[in-house]
C-alpha cells in the first residue's frame, strides 16, 4: 500500500465489501473504516466482527470524511448510492470505487450520477462464494485471484493507479479491460453458470418438492455432483437479479448459445445417437479446460 | 464383512471399482482380488498399485475362480460381459453384482444374459468423482455415502443380504430402491447435473476456442463459480455417454423441465421482470436445500 488514508468508506456491508476491508485493514491501508449498509443490522455486525470501525446512519454520514469510497451493493443499487454521496464528499480527491460483478451499466450509472466520474473507477474481483453477509467475510479471499478494473478513456491515472495498488494490497492480480468485452466475457464464465445452476436446482427442486414416490426419492438423495453443481445456486437473490438484469443482451446470448448446445444433447439422446452424445461431453471436457486453463497471451 | 470370499473378482478397473476393492481389502472381505479391464494398461496399473491381486487376461479368465464379481464396466458393456462370464462361472452360488448408474436397462440385459439372474444384485453407489482410472481409486470413497440396491422380485435373499454386507463393509449406508424409481431419480440428482454441466462447459469452451477478443477474454478467465459448476463436465465420455443412452426417457425429461425453467428465466430477463429473476433464484435456493438436505421419511 503507497498510501494510508485517514478514512475509508465502505457501502454495502455484504460478503466481498466486508472481505476487501478485512484484507484492507490488514494490509494498513486506512486509519478508519466507515460502513454503511441499508440494513442496520448488517453494519452493526460487521462493526460487531471488528470489520468496520465506524457504522454510519447513511450514505451520506459515511462518505462524508472519507478520501476513498467503496461501493459494494447491487449493481441496480449504485445510482441511487452515487446520488446520495455526491453532494457530501469531503474533498476534491475523493476517489469512489465498485465491486460489482457488470460494469457497463454501473458506468452508465456513474456518468449520470456522479458530478465527477473521472475519479470512478470500476472494479470486480475475480473471486466469491455463494455465501453472503458480514460472517461470511474472508481477508484472504483475493490472495492470488485476478481483479479486473475497467478504466474509461475519462478516468483520472491517479485514480486508477490508487485503486489498483488498493486491490494488490489485498492480493489480488489486477489487470485492465474494457467494460463491453469484462460484461461479454463475465457472461459465459460467471453469469452463465450462476443461470445454469439456478434452473437446474429450482427444476430438480420441483421434483423434490411433489408429494410422490419421485419427491420422495429425490428429496436428500445427492451426491457431490449435484451439490457442487448447484454450489452457486445459493447465491444472493437480489445481488443476481439485479447482474442478469444489467449484463441482459450478453447473458440471453450466452443463454442461447448453452441452450443450442441443450439441443444437441438432447437430440442425440433422443436419436440413440451415442457418438454425437459422446462429442458434446469431449467437447465440455476440452471447453472447461480451455476456460479455466492459464490465461492465453493477447 | 460376515463372509470372508476366497476370490472377489473385479471386471473394469475404473476409478469406482478399484475405491471398492480398496475398501474391500481394507475390511479383509477376499484372500484374493482379481482384476480385467479392457484396456490390459489399466488393469495392470490397478495390480500395480496393490488393488488387484491378480491380472486376468479376459472376463472368462477372471472370474472362472470367484465366488463374487463386481462389475464396474460403462452400463451399456454389461451384456457383453455377462455373456462372456456365465458359462465359466465356478459355483452355483456365485453372485453378481455391478455399480452402474442407471439400473432398469441393466437388469433388462442381466435378464437376458445371465442364466441365473436371481443371483444378481444391482447396486449404485451415490458417491464419485470427475476422475477416471486405477489412479484415482480412493478406499473411503463410500464411507457414509448412500448406496441404493435395486433387487427385483426373483433376486435372491441371500445374495440380496451378501451384497448389502459388502457395501456395508466398504462404509455405505445401504437403502433399498425399485430400479424404475431410482432412474428417475438419479434423472434428476445426477444425469441432469451431468447434462447441464455438460452443455455449459462447452457452450463457454466453443466461445474460448475463439480467436477474437472475447475468445481470448474468456480463456483462463473463470473463477471458482466455473470450476465448481462445471466439475462433473470433466467425467469420462464413455461411462457418460452410455448412462445418458440408458436412461434416455428419464433423462429427456429432466431436460425438458429444466429448459422449460431456462425459458422462464430467459422471458424474465428479455422482458426486464426483476421480480419474476428473483422468484426463479429463490426456486433454485430452495429447491437445492430441499435436493441436498435431509432424507423425507417415504
Amino acid at each position: 500500500m503507497k498510501r494510508v488514508y485517514e478514512r475509508i468508506a465502505l457501502i454495502g456491508a455484504g460478503m466481498i465489501g466486508c472481505s476487501l476491508v478485512q484484507a484492507l485493514r490488514r494490509a494498513g491501508a486506512a486509519r478508519v473504516f466507515a460502513g454503511y449498509d441499508l440494513s442496520p443490522s448488517v453494519s452493526e455486525k460487521a462493526r460487531s466482527l471488528g470489520i468496520v470501525d465506524v457504522v454510519a446512519t447513511s450514505v451520506a454520514d459515511a462518505v462524508r470524511e472519507a478520501e476513498l469510497v467503496i461501493l459494494a451493493v447491487p449493481v441496480r443499487a449504485t445510482a441511487a448510492v452515487c446520488e446520495a454521496l455526491a453532494p457530501v464528499l469531503r474533498t476534491e480527491d475523493v476517489i469512489v470505487t465498485d465491486v460489482g460483478s457488470t460494469k457497463v451499466e454501473v458506468l452508465a450509472r456513474v456518468a449520470r450520477t456522479l458530478p465527477f466520474p473521472e475519479r470512478f473507477v470500476g472494479a470486480h474481483p475475480i473471486a466469491g462464494t455463494e455465501r453472503s453477509g458480514p460472517e461470511a467475510a474472508d481477508a484472504s479471499l483475493f490472495k492470488g485471484r485476478r481483479c479486473l478494473l475497467t478504466p474509461t478513456a475519462g478516468t483520472r491515472a491517479d485514480a486508477l493507479a490508487e485503486v489498483r495498488s488498493l486491490w494488490e494490497a489485498a492480493g489480488a492480480v489486477v489487470e485492465e479491460m474494457d467494460a463491453a468485452l469484462h460484461d461479454r466475457a463475465l457472461a459465459y464464465v460467471s453469469h452463465l453458470p450462476h443461470a445454469a445452476a439456478f434452473v437446474l436446482a429450482a427444476a430438480a427442486g420441483e421434483v423434490a418438492a411433489g408429494d410422490d414416490a419421485l419427491g420422495r426419492a429425490v428429496a436428500g438423495l445427492s451426491g457431490g455432483g449435484f451439490a457442487d453443481t448447484t454450489r452457486i445456486a445459493a447465491s444472493d437473490p437480489i445481488m443476481w437479479r439485479d447482474v442478469m438484469l444489467d449484463n441482459a443482451r450478453p447473458v440471453l446470448d450466452a443463454i442461447e448459445r448453452m441452450d443450442r448446445m441443450l439441443g444437441r444433447l438432447r437430440q442425440a439422446i433422443a436419436s440413440g445417437d451415442g457418438d454425437a452424445v459422446a462429442r458434446v461431453i469431449e467437447e465440455a471436457r476440452s471447453g472447461r479446460a480451455a476456460v479455466i486453463g492459464a490465461r492465453r497471451s493477447s
